[in-house]
């Protein structure tokens, strides 16, 4: 991927500040994703019923509040077998506010436990976080796959 | 698709006009899109270099910036025979301060100039607004085909 636009060098100290804590907090969660760590993954997201994820694994391919994601996690994890390999690339965020907002590529390979077979995807991530009592976290996500990776339907080949 | 976590009743009017605002936005698309009319699709996206999005269409299914990305519209509207029908439902939006974030479902439906052959597809869009001099506009895009649509290698079925 091509690298983002430049940041601008009137960029306030503050606002660099949350850009680091929302790298900080990415960087929590490739580590959590390396361990296999359930808590520490879901430690990311908002509590509650208002995470909204639109998920690449399905269906149903959609998960409202952080119970059915930490329930898509759990499955995820539980169908690898033994150790899960996770990095992230092209890693791109943005700050105004309370509200911060970012993309990525990542990384997941691993044995199935299902037929043992190993597997090596990357898919692409939209997050958007909120700053609440001076902690981030992310609200809202979009996984899915690279259209090259993908085999869809003539229908979608304009 | 489920309905959204109920509106905080605390939502004080300047939100509610700004929500109503991205609506409005959002309405106008959906009309530009059934015109065909690619400046009035590309109105509500931020001009210059910072426009990033993940595309359903491709490859490559990314574009940086406004002029990639109008390119991609003039490309799909070459490639639709005459009408266009474009809806879209479950619509969603958060604003705080100057940032807005929300997701939809966006269905398309027309006939392929190649082949001639009827298309009719949705997608799952998450959209990040940035209101710029009192004007929202599109900042950030990423468009995926619903996980019951597409049709995955067995590897990202968990």
């Amino acid at each position: 991927m091509r690298p983002s636009h430049p940041r601008r060098s009137s960029t306030p100290a503050a606002l660099k500040g949350d850009i680091a804590q929302l790298r900080s907090l990415e960087e929590a969660f490739a580590k959590a994703m390396n361990d296999k760590e359930i808590d520490a993954v879901m430690a990311i997201y908002a509590p509650g019923d208002s995470l909204f994820v639109f998920d690449v694994v399905g269906p149903p391919g959609v998960h409202f509040g952080w119970e059915e994601y930490r329930e898509a996690f759990t499955q995820m994890f539980a169908a690898i077998e033994g150790p899960l390999r996770f990095s992230m690339s092209d890693l791109d965020l943005e700050v105004s506010g309370d509200v911060g907002y970012g993309r990525s590529l990542q990384r997941v390979s691993g044995v199935h436990v299902k037929g043992g077979k190993p597997f090596d995807y990357t898919v692409r991530v939209t997050d958007v976080y909120r700053k609440v009592d001076g902690k981030w976290l992310i609200v809202q996500e979009h996984i899915s796959l690279p259209v090259e990776r993908a085999t869809f339907s003539p229908m979608l080949h304009f």
